[in-house]
């Protein structure tokens, strides 16, 4: 198949070869699609909704994705790259009680801004589709583990330096860590307020805190 | 409207005056229809697809549901109720921190059972629906409300014996511990284990456990 748009380039990390314009359009489809499946979900999305939204012609949608199921996984890696953005800076100093906070404090204000409308683009996605396929399930693991990588490591950090005591299991402190934000993100989305996500980030970075040395 | 079935008996609480046979084929459709869309989601599951696993005709869906969405809604409060009646004989007495695990327990063993697969019913539904209109979001934190009310009456009644220090918000905690429940049930949907659920229920109630006299 050859590319819709001029001027071959170096070949992308996966896929067939791709032009800079082509690449551009490529995120043009992704960054559109997110868009109308955090407001609409997947099924409510079709590849004409995202065509007419993108301006770009069925050929070109169908030259970068196989079909909708490999642009809804596109989608999935896209969100988790948007979500992390926004915390990576914090994410990735996580060394105190007051740096989980921090970064509690970020994804608060996140939904605030919002009215608490939309939830979270990954845990949306990831109740939507899990049971969908195994393929589409696996992504959502990675997606998950992408997020789930960086608190685990700040709190091992916190353990090494003496902030937590050597007995802090990590590991299950950052799984409950995440989903108190997954469960507080879905509570606050249908209530419309913060204060979920606020009671439920607080008891476990509490938790955690019941670990300090 | 009159009814398609016969020996028209007392009126339902809502809706149209209701047969005892009119009461039973209403039941299975709502059944039918929450299994279907546990399993394919509301998006994926047509008035159609509910007809014919349910054994009915349209006009019958039509008399009892005037649309998809009434259907949805009922479906909402059949999942509620569905949700609590296993777990309701604990969540009445939650009047201790062994009770509280023993709820837990029961939680986590649905999912060990199931493998996992399906998450929970009502935090699906929710995360489907609580963009699509305000009635379908009021419903939604009627639901969630409904499964928060007696995990906050257990917490203050464990603040009354004595179990509690004065100082413990039950409010808070239990929104606390229903978004834990809720978070670890979809990181153990999409990990296919019950591990992030119990180490989201052991961190939430380890937290509560700060506040005991």
């Amino acid at each position: 198949m050859t590319s819709p748009d001029a001027t071959t380039t170096a070949p992308a990390p996966s896929g067939p070869r791709i032009t800079a314009a082509g690449r551009r359009t490529r995120d043009r489809i992704v960054r559109t699609a997110a868009e109308l499946m955090f407001r609409k979900g997947v099924a409510g999305t079709s590849i004409p909704d995202v065509q007419q939204a993108a301006r770009v012609s069925a050929s070109q949608v169908y030259h970068y994705f196989g079909d909708k199921s490999d642009l809804v996984r596109a989608v999935i890696r896209y969100q988790v790259e948007q979500t992390l953005q926004g915390q990576q800076p914090l994410l990735d100093r996580l060394d105190s009680l007051d740096a989980l906070r921090a970064w509690g404090a970020v994804v608060i204000d996140v939904q605030e801004r919002r009215n608490c409308e939309g939830g979270c683009a990954i845990g949306s996605l990831a109740s939507e589709l899990v049971e969908s396929c195994e393929a589409m399930r696996a992504d959502l693991v990675a997606a998950f583990d992408r997020w789930e990588a960086p608190i685990r490591e700040g709190l091992r950090r916190m353990r090494e330096r003496g902030v937590l005591v050597p007995e802090a299991d990590v590991d299950r402190l950052a799984t409950a860590l995440l989903a108190a934000v997954q469960g507080g993100l879905l509570l606050s989305q249908v209530r419309r307020r913060t204060e979920p996500l606020r009671a439920a980030t607080d008891a476990a970075i509490g938790y955690i805190e019941t670990f300090a040395a």
